[in-house]
């Protein structure tokens, strides 16, 4: 496994005083851990209008190759930065993220930016307010510096995009790869160093998705735990806000402001479990059927570690997985809700379509009530079952997708397309279908040298816990950017 | 208007112990209030098994004309009398309900009985099973006599069914008018005294149309505050269990011992509201739209009662009432999801349907999940602002049923019953549809002396206080059988 060279322990012993100055002209400030920079910013090491610099430097370096964004307001980044910088200077802590660049993700209402939802069109003014969670980012004077692409109306799972291009996937030098869907540019602007949190959204696997494919770590939390006014909907049944950063220790700290600013008063922070004994589930079925040998071999050497560093691995059976991506299919539950929003809402953003995304949408027009009742019913109904399954663990462990992130040339075709975005998707939507929360952490390098993730999946609100146990894992197995090495440099 | 003549008040003052003597004699323990049947059976003035009875000689000579009941167990009534009075003796005192005949619509599963649920072939086994509600009286040790007749699959708002017959209405003494529905027989038990509650399910005015059409009391709960584990299902997103009772005063007293054995642990006592200053809205809109002008002035007379006792009259706009039937009329709501519960359930019970039943779930089998999805959305933003409105208000007031209910005869041709049910049930729907709770108080007989039933109008989560305003409106109109008299005696 590649690993970044480490900092000479030697000259650490030898020369504290010049290791730091050196260490701080080598690392920028967005490199760091969230916390660091957040008590950086308390400090005065940093300002905040030093890091929104950094990330705008970072975004103007890497956005010719890249293309996170559909919008970029580098100024109003400043300016939201030196509104941050004001409030510490008069004493004003609003929160973990004050000063923060938080990218988010174009389906997201953001006053001053226009909305397209990965639509050829600008959405209607309206799209543009803010909802509950911008909101609470905006509580804490996070900066955000501009809106990253997302798949038509967020209905896809690599990441591409007709109308405005995808994203590259940092990951490949060479191959324009996909950078995994519908949060497109929420990865990439993490990898890029314009962000260190990036909203997403996740209906089927649009968080996690995309965080496996670019190396980061991508939050599902349980559905109805994060509101979704202000987000273009996809699917009112399984539309989830969720949060993508470089590490889970970052993600811990970001959940626990943005609850905090949800609830207007202090979460209690995330503390690791203890990894020995931690109960980490493990089922034959479903997640491992479509699976890569290298990704699956990736995967398993990653518990591999856990359990010699002491957690507790149990095999569960757990047929739900199964009959979940059956049952949502059988009533098109995400194609008919997408498609009776589109019509009511937005009707004539219809005949534009991503060919890729009506020919879904299409199935969501046809669908007969009776089969969409009945698969909500079945739904609730294997949601309990895996929720009651799911008490014997912590967590279950299995890949997150189980595909090397396909190239761009190699999805042009619907067929394919078809075939790689129902793959991509599969270990993430049961998630979404059973009503559960996941979390998934980059754990090693496919045969490709593209990130691979491990998906925690734990019952419903449990979403605390599920960090727990990421902080614990990402003890024994390294944060990202350490075990998977640096992102290539790509052209 | 016709009021009972109250026993001489002279005698009273001269001869107490007699008139107490007198009045045990001349009224029978279960046509007493509820208070006064739980008090005398922990005073051991009466036992449960007087009680039962009672309940049994009740039903016994009036069945033959009513037909209240699908299934009848009288022996079974006695042995559960005893087990309650065996309680008593034992100092046992399990709530409000013990000892109480309670009557239980045949589409509750209750164990020992069969259950129908107004289809022609008895449902497997497993739908027998009981669940929260009936649970709850079971554990208070309330007595099941058993169980009354319903609309096929609780589909329908005039008590009709062409399998068993439609119960007889009491009030009319030579027509076989409608009984109410789809609870078609809960009413009836009540008014021939084999019950002292009724459970009936209210979808879209199930409890109310029937307690309104046969001069009881009807509670149509808040959605979701008490669970439909264990009854037959009509439409997931409406159906709600209710009761049906002879007063407010009983209503109230039977809503806390259920929300106690719900709770397993003691529900406050409900107490009256002051009416003085009690606010009542009053609104022009749609409720009085296909109203007889004669059930029309009964309600009028009712509020200006109340208004002239020192409640508070307020006109407030309600335009969500009139959106709220088409918009679920749109989305073929309860015909989907009740077609998709036969389809799923009980796919050999749909070709023997009631074809006044089958029209309307053929609505269902042919509706679109876009229109099904886009539906629900608008009945959630028209509940949230009917919910605001109703904030200016203690209760809204209406009339329950705004026709006289019709005769059989008149209806056994599909065009004139489609007329009359969808106009009965037109002011019960809204209370669905916006998610809000109500109660039906009987206030007055119509020009064809059949009952006339005031609807109050809460916001969701209201129901306690809905009760305290029906107990305050109660202490100024009478109880039912004060103000409109005796029921005629029918052949």
């Amino acid at each position: 496994m590649q690993r970044r060279i480490a900092f000479p322990k030697i000259m650490a012993r030898r020369i504290p005083g010049c290791l730091k100055l050196l260490k701080d002209a080598m690392t920028d400030w967005t490199q760091r851990p969230l916390s660091a920079i957040a008590a950086g910013l308390r400090r005065g090491d940093v300002t905040a209008t030093r890091l929104a610099e950094e990330a705008v430097d970072n975004h103007q370096r890497s956005d010719g190759a890249l293309q996170a964004y559909k919008s970029w307001d580098g100024p109003g980044a400043l300016q939201q930065a030196a509104a941050a910088d004001q409030a510490f200077a008069a004493g004003a802590d609003l929160g973990a993220l004050q000063g923060i660049p938080f990218s988010v993700k174009d389906i997201f209402g953001v006053a001053g930016f226009p909305i397209f939802a990965g639509s050829p069109k600008q959405l209607p003014k309206e799209w543009e307010a803010e909802g509950a969670m911008v909101r609470a980012i905006r509580s804490q004077l996070a900066v955000i510096p501009g809106k990253t692409h997302s798949v038509e109306f967020a209905f896809g799972g690599l990441g591409t995009n007709p109308h405005w291009g995808a994203p590259r996937n940092p990951w490949d030098a060479i191959e324009h790869r996909a950078p995994g869907g519908s949060s497109a540019g929420a990865g990439v602007s993490l990898c890029e160093g314009s962000a260190i949190v990036a909203f997403g959204t996740d209906t089927g696997g649009s968080v996690r998705v995309p965080a496996s494919m670019t190396g980061n770590v991508g939050l599902k939390t349980t559905k109805r735990r994060w509101p979704t006014d202000g987000i273009t909907p996809l699917s009112s049944t399984l539309d989830t806000p969720g949060i993508l950063t470089r590490s889970a220790a970052d993600a811990a700290l970001a959940f626990t402001a943005i609850e905090s600013a949800l609830q207007g008063a202090p979460a209690p922070a995330i503390a690791p479990l203890d990894v020995r004994g931690l109960k980490i589930g493990l089922t034959g079925s479903h997640f491992w059927d479509r699976c890569q040998d290298d990704i699956a071999g990736v995967i398993e050497d990653a518990i591999a570690e856990l359990s010699v560093a002491g957690a507790a691995t149990l095999e569960i059976s757990f047929p739900e997985a199964i009959q979940a991506a059956k049952t949502m299919g059988a009533g098109a539950v995400v194609a008919a809700e997408g498609y009776a929003s589109l019509q009511e809402y937005l009707p004539d953003w219809i005949e534009t379509l991503d060919p890729m995304v009506r020919v879904r949408m299409e199935d969501g027009r046809k669908a007969k009530a009776t089969d969409y009742v009945l698969a909500l019913a079945r739904m609730a109904d294997l949601a309990a079952s895996a929720a009651a399954r799911l008490e014997a663990v912590d967590i279950l462990a299995v890949p997150t997708v189980p595909l090397t992130p396909p190239k761009i040339a190699d999805v042009a075709d619907p067929d394919a397309y078809n075939l790689a975005n129902s793959r991509a998707l599969s270990n993430a939507t049961v998630v979404n279908v059973l009503g559960l929360c996941a979390l998934s952490m980059p754990v090693g390098l496919d045969h490709a040298g593209m990130p691979v993730g491990l998906q925690l999946i734990s019952k419903p609100g449990d979403d605390s816990k599920l960090l727990s146990a990421g902080l614990a894992i990402e003890r024994v197995l390294g944060e990202g950017k350490d075990r998977l090495g640096p992102v290539p440099n790509y052209k």
